[in-house]
């Protein structure tokens, strides 16, 4: 501004020779968009605890300010991505909640088949809809779940809520259990019955003594390639609360025993190299219960980490 | 227990000259009740904005246990109340939720005759069925609402919130807005369209500047007075965040500027002692972001008076 | 957006009845401008002890989202207004950033000769620049400060910081002692120093004892009259730890026995309503330690009030 | 430090117009002594519920340097006064830490005659040794106590705790009831048998409705009168819980309804000014719990309004 | 309830195919019991430091319900077990308490030869009475303690405190300083003195840096293996204070450098499949100083884990 | 003191078998010293982002006293140290306070040229000055910067901050680049800009990704090797945010994936042991936001287990 150059809208410093990670987020204003999709999909009121992960997404971008562009392991700055806003929902009506993020996600995914979306939740109850609609635009999918449980629970007692995403799609024939694969189940958090429903549909269920014993990495791989075989892409879910709570200390359901920074790292340096993988959704934390947006930081790190991945696919 | 005199599976000291106001709630077994009956109603997923209210009704119990039933004002002791326990909600169908709380009302107030109800929020959505029920149960009735805000607002943006419960009564023709009493209405905290919407429909506003200036229990007489010209029964509706945000730091929209703790033990001992008020709701405190359980301990203290003047009822 | 209606970038829901505060705030962008102008001054470096109140600009701004434009107690919306942003701080340069502001203010200032400038610091050290180019640009001017301190510190110890503005504005010639009143200066927070300072140079000085004894309004009908003897506009500065720590929490020097919020409101109204108000700042309030933000939701409140008044004005 | 004077072992700014408050601490080095006397009674393992309130007396010193010496109200500086330090505690025989209470008390007391002790608990076990030592070397003695709870429970069912102490005191003779004033009693805070109890001995009670309905300076004027009928000397203790939870947050047994900051002031200035209050104790304060030290600093400005009554004593 | 079918003193919501761990709890009402037994043992006046481990027994029962039953490593739920209540203690005779829970464990061990108690601490005082009533009770036995410190200090500085028990059973010749297994002490969290002592009567001491080199499984086999050469049954002591602070928050001795979720989980699987594991107590948890309840949910975990070995018994 | 045994300026308990590290630390006073010197540098005013790290060398020095002198690990205490007290700072004038740093630190390395310093910050800005010091007192030198940024940040934008140390050393001639040996740098944490200056000027940097793959000791083995080959001397300098989120959380610029308490541990032995190290910063510890003091436990852990490996230096 002529004659008041130091009057700014964004507060804050500058440095010439750093580049924050939240600048890469551009408002999508309709038209064309390619590379890679940011859709906040804020909903956590079908969960079943107390949940303000409809925070999340402001969060996120927001920590993505605590990070720079900047990948030193590859030299490399990470490349801008289309921030496509927040789905609106509804106050009081959660099934219109989720008709609403079905239909927007189905928009932009088909009108943007080059988008590869990586949607904030909310809750877990989003990757219902959302699977369902990248299915429906993209074709052949399997999903890879990391979570510390199956959310496969029955969905007479409580409705469709965060802890029934799996077995809606795979009630719904939208997901073949075979082509679910779970990384990180924990011990005395879930239920037989649904260890149970999950074996006879075929999910693939690696549990954190699997995670501890065989290696994150390894698990992936076995994953990856098993899914290849029949489906074309892949879409991962990443509930946060598969990490230990020292870790994520602001998920709902925190819990000792889960995964650690590095491992997560890993993993999401390699889904992101991974040409297959199509879309990702990260879900399950409350940034009001959060210390020092400590997990919005994992999360906003994790992107980055898959998008360094993602900037090496030919 | 024969041998092990020192276990207990209620922790904590005994003082033979103290009873915790705790020990006044008695469960609900069936059968016949009469005086106060407390029911619990956790429902806060139609707030407009994040709210953990559906915790109050356990942590408002648990602070009677800071209380004891002795008034010294009166130099008496609180009787015992039924204590009707909690009404169960559904994960994701709030309107199933509206329903469960209208029917189970609607089940107390017509066995139990003679039941004063005292509910514990949730939010404010919960105040219109309940109040339907109670009407539909006892008869003619009017309500005297503390609130900062009017809760009238339209219900089409975003369905029956904890914005809506007196519009619905009103639309729906359950209550005349000229039976509606509404205090401590706070500046810069409603719209307009809905200060104009009561004032067409004859909904009686007082404002915090009112309650400055006039005195609380000035303007409780005039609206007991108004409202038994036409009405039986008077149905209080305490939000809590009626009061400054000093005294009741854990409502979800605190502010400056509202009723101190002095004014609300009146208001409390004089509806108490009022022999028409027949009913009491209690909403608006999110236990998860109060400090101290400050606003619990506030609500325990203000149902104590109330039940102070209750007993002093011919 | 055409075809995708529930994306958007500013999540959460929007009732047609209400219009949060905060869109009352337009980004200026050049060119003309009239009325009120809100100016973030995110300075706290000079401050004495450790304050984060540099993070209280976008915090007041994000709380006016907290509260309505409408004034019940007026039957009145409040008007929009003009955001001209915050000025950019130099990192570690501190005569530079008091630079800036004395630039950028008298920049405003001279430019738009109407505009009645809100300014939210940062700490008290703001002030004197501030008032500075306030009385350089629209000629003579006194001050009423609401404040538990004098803010009349020496120089030497410590160089030019919150606790010093009004002695430096003094000691350059900028304000007459005589032309600034202190309102609810408090025992046990200042040195006798400095009140001698103070009296020496004719400064009038109303303890927290007289505001309880006397009345806010009439001591600012006092100090009103008094200075519209000898200057022709005044300056209001409030450093909110005037308040009793009850009422605001996030001050850096919290204590007892200050204003409580109902007192605010009704100074903030009569300074709204007197015409030659024509300037006001909000200073030390840190979000860092505050509760809830309860400090700076008193803040916007307190704007919304002073707005409120300014709209009766002639 | 001759060449090094940037060099100190207590950190921070130094302003040569103000003295901090803790500056008027001395620490007592064998001796003679005389004036105020300030002594650390850090005890809290008899309390009833958890209490961190032995950590009070150093929060209570630490939070003097939030103020200076100065009474702007007085235009006086505050002198000195000799800091004892703290009685060591034992770590699990709690008797013989009452013990130590009484025996330190007696030797301070009785080696320094013209000393007024400050006691700073602590919980309000500590008062029962403490009395009894004051009145044993000062001779004749009533007592004004501050306090939501009589303090008169029995001894059997807990022994000798911070529920006891003036049962203590009456029931080993050491106080008649009737030179026993309690101020600020509270409704649902005690039990109808100790108030019968309190009764029955003479005991003067005034609850917080008499506080709100008479003033507190006219309850402490008569207060002062009776009990100079018949003793020659006033201990006043002060039990923090007395205030409302917005003002003294950091309680253990916080609750709505009790005194305000300014109630508090006025209070401590009137029995600062009394020649014949020769003692005072400050008890029930929990910086383990509190907000930002709110209490300890309200204790700590208590201190010095009590300090500055005392210098206009002839 | 006919009629009333949402009502419910349990609130909240109900999944046919999850059970909460915190079923697995059923009250013990006199008669028979076998297997597992819990008791709390809510006592932490003893501790050297302040210390509210006396919230922990109810705090970790209510973690209980943050899991389920379901081991999905065995594919088997855990069954129910008794759960015998919390020792009442004295408030001010903290010998008596010390009486009251040698009486209880001594009365329960003794009636109940089956059952292999669980203790819920308090502080590690607890472990002096508890063990020595294990060993009258069922004979001749080892302790594998997990601990930063040895708590073997003297017993005149602060009589028998959590700093004090395995002195004073080895003082009392209770325990054999060679039956006793020292694992994960830690660099500067202890006296020369007393390892010292320890190595002087023999105890196996086993410090951090053990664990990282050597394994926490092989250490264990070490121990299991030692102790029973000389002794029938081992006692299993956990001070969660053992664990790196990350992954135990909540402790009040916390510091780096300790063991993580994992080691913890692998010790706790094995001690629960070992058939001479007889008892087990968990101590140092203050739930009022943790983050999210973290260290009680460990502990709650710890126990499922245990429990989950145990039912590999034979 | 004769006849009060128990009164005492220093609260608390104390053991006759333990010795609290925090009382190694005697104060300086004028004349000889030598083994290690501890020197608080409260400032960070510098730093780009909000920082207390001021507060850390009180916190630092206070947390010492939550560990003892003893190390098991070698049987043996640590020998008493000097404190030489804090570095008072400029209110308002950056550029004094590091002037007073460096005049400072020269005057105590001049004067006493055994010592080995231990600095205390404050934040990263601090290093520029003491090095400089260092360097011109003790000859020629290269640093080992724990980290997970370089701070070679440009010096136009904000002046010598927290992110600019090291360049500022280069610049000035100070440092050549490749005798500073970064470790810990993280991705996405750091500007390409930035990276290359350093590779440009020669700097080693080591990744985290080197730190997981290589290992901290083999890591440091050749830091000190390649160090060693042109310069005399090592200066460590820790930025505690080299630390994984979890570890540390009270530093200013949290995030995931950096090291664990058991790395850091292992390193600051490595480096005591190593006969070359002469001096030790760290930095950007900011207890104002920490959880239970645990970043300042984790540096008083750092300092004890540097000074038990310094004790086996010949
Ligand atoms: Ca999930
Ligand atoms: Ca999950
Ligand atoms: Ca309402
Ligand atoms: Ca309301
Ligand atoms: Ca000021
Ligand atoms: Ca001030
Ligand atoms: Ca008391
Ligand atoms: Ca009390
Ligand atoms: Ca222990
Ligand atoms: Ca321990
Ligand atoms: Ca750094
Ligand atoms: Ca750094």
């Amino acid at each position: 501004m002529s004659g008041l150059p130091y009057l700014s809208h964004e507060a804050g410093f500058t440095d010439r020779g750093i580049t924050k990670a939240g600048k890469l987020l551009g408002n999508w204003k309709e038209g064309d968009a390619s590379g890679i999709g940011l859709i906040g999909v804020p909903l956590s009121k079908p969960s079943i605890s107390h949940s303000g992960a409809s925070f999340a997404p402001q969060t996120i971008r927001k920590m993505m300010n605590s990070f720079t562009t900047y990948s030193i392991q590859d030299d490399m700055d990470i490349q801008p991505i289309t921030d496509f806003g927040d789905i609106t929902m509804h106050v009081t009506d959660l099934s219109d909640s989720i008709r609403r993020i079905e239909e927007t996600a189905a928009g932009i995914l088909n009108r943007h088949t080059d988008i590869l979306p990586i949607f904030l939740g909310g809750d877990h109850s989003v990757t219902a809809p959302l699977f369902k609609s990248f299915k429906e635009a993209r074709g052949k999918a399997g999903i890879i779940q990391f979570d510390a449980h199956h959310d496969l629970r029955n969905l007479e007692d409580g409705g469709p809520s965060n802890g029934t995403p799996f077995r809606q799609l795979i009630e719904k024939g939208v997901l073949e259990g075979k082509h679910l694969h779970q990384i990180g189940i924990r011990n005395f958090s879930n239920g037989k019955a649904y260890t149970d429903y999950g074996k006879q549909h075929g999910v693939h269920i690696y549990t954190m003594q699997d995670v501890y014993e065989t290696g994150i990495l390894t698990i992936l791989e076995t994953a990856v390639h098993e899914l290849l075989k029949e489906t074309d892409q892949i879409y991962v879910s990443l509930d946060m609360d598969v990490m230990d709570q020292a870790f994520a200390p602001g998920c709902p359901a925190i819990g000792p025993g889960g995964m650690d920074a590095r491992m997560l790292i890993e993993a999401m340096r390699f889904l992101g190299e991974t040409p297959q993988v199509k879309a990702l959704d990260i879900v399950e934390i409350d940034p009001a219960v959060d210390f020092r947006d400590m997990t919005s930081r994992l999360a906003a790190h994790a992107i980055l980490t898959f998008l360094s991945g993602y900037q090496t696919r030919k």
